[in-house]
């Protein structure tokens, strides 16, 4: 079935024709549809513990807490990742979450851009349909603002495809990624290195200078490691006159996540 | 020539005869000599500056701004390291600098520990007697109270002989490395992989719970990643019910110095 013809606020998609490799590639031609727009609704914090997310019920730490909690044991590397990014990110800014999951990051990415102007925007891509609807839902409970709800795009589509979604002339601020499999979800379907690959190249090019790419990479599922090469091999390719490419391991759990981080100057 | 006999102020020497094993090793079997002292005397800017140190000018700085400004390009490994261990240590714990260098590592440490009740301590030591040289050197021109300088002890033995200087009792927060060559000393004489090992064990032996093992790997010299393998295995070996053990580094940057960190549960 075609996709649906584009609706008027489609407007922000940079480019309504996809190129002749990314055709070649079925499991990125999801077809191309409206954002889902959702309703503001307030859930309960246990209602949200309910979901298995926690985003909005943790004080926010600085990367200073959470870098040393990393290294104690008492918390995640998603915590280091977020906390970074609370350094980069500022109110107003255009941001992308390339793996929305259950919209725990689309969330985070979402309070740091959300300002009274209403320019910050969150523009969230999942291949998953069920994850696009995991992430609608969340945010419906956990956003108590309907002007802040508008700030976030959803998209079901590859993240290879990032820059048909993202405006031109909107300087991305952070392209996050969460590459493995959907939490709770179908663990048969995880992000594959091809379009990975793809996809960092896309976010390097739509990426503002002083712009971060963050990438979470689980590795304890089949395909993981391969896949953590691929972001290494990307990683170490980039130029160290104009990126800062640095990784934060554990190294005595060889499944733990592995957090690289990638600065464009 | 035999060494010169212990003097009482050794007491504070945990064993006076070395290991069968460590006996083996020509590279470790300096003499054990009495620490050296040092007389306060206070130097400018100016003249730290000269002597190409400069802990004592920069304002400190928390783990957050010290990761991110690693991330993008305005902070070196170390200062990721001195931010960690201002995180982890407290006034009057006790520490060791296992490679002085020029002492900048040094230096800080005593910041860190120097306490009004003097309970504070810095174990340093480098098996180069030109490092201790310039460590008391530099301690004497940076450090403004002769109290303080007297917690530091400074011992021209190998880091693989640690447990032979620092005090049975004495719970050590914090044990420092900084792996390579002295800073503009002679780039032959480098730390080695046996006894880097030998210093490892060492120091997972005498840290106190909830202490940090700090390693910071320069590789560009020849031998330095032979180095960092052995420093990788022996984190990689730490049983994860008592050990984190983490590494940072740039992956763009193929020599860049590598930060390993060890947390004893």
């Amino acid at each position: 079935m075609p996709p649906p013809p584009l609706r008027p606020h489609l407007l922000l998609i940079r480019s309504q024709t996809l190129t002749p490799l990314l055709r070649r590639r079925p499991s990125c031609d999801a077809a191309l549809r409206r954002p889902r727009q959702f309703l503001s609704a307030r859930a309960s914090g246990a209602q949200l513990a309910a979901m298995g997310v926690a985003a909005t019920q943790q004080p926010e730490l600085g990367a200073d807490d959470a870098v040393v909690g990393f290294l104690t044991g008492r918390r995640k590397a998603t915590e280091v990742a977020h906390a970074v990014w609370r350094s980069i990110v500022r109110k107003g800014d255009t941001v992308v979450d390339a793996t929305c999951g259950n919209g725990n990051d689309t969330l985070a990415l979402l309070k740091m851009v959300a300002d009274e102007k209403g320019q910050g925007r969150v523009y969230g891509m999942d291949i998953q349909d069920s994850a696009i609807e995991s992430t609608s839902t969340f945010l419906k409970m956990a956003v108590d603002d309907d002007h802040q709800g508008e700030l976030v795009k959803l998209f079901p589509i590859c993240h290879s495809r990032m820059e048909e979604i993202v405006p031109k002339d909107a300087p991305v601020r952070l392209v996050a990624f969460n590459l493995g499999y959907l939490p709770g979800g179908d663990k048969t379907l995880i992000t594959v290195p091809k379009t990975t690959e793809l996809a960092l190249k896309a976010a390097s090019r739509i990426l503002s200078s002083g712009g971060l790419i963050s990438v979470l990479v689980y590795i304890g599922h089949p395909g993981g490691r391969d896949e953590l090469n691929v972001v290494e091999s990307f990683a170490s390719s980039l130029p160290i006159n104009s990126w800062v490419s640095c990784k934060l391991q554990m190294v005595n759990r060889p499944i733990a996540p592995v957090l690289i981080l990638l600065n464009k100057k």
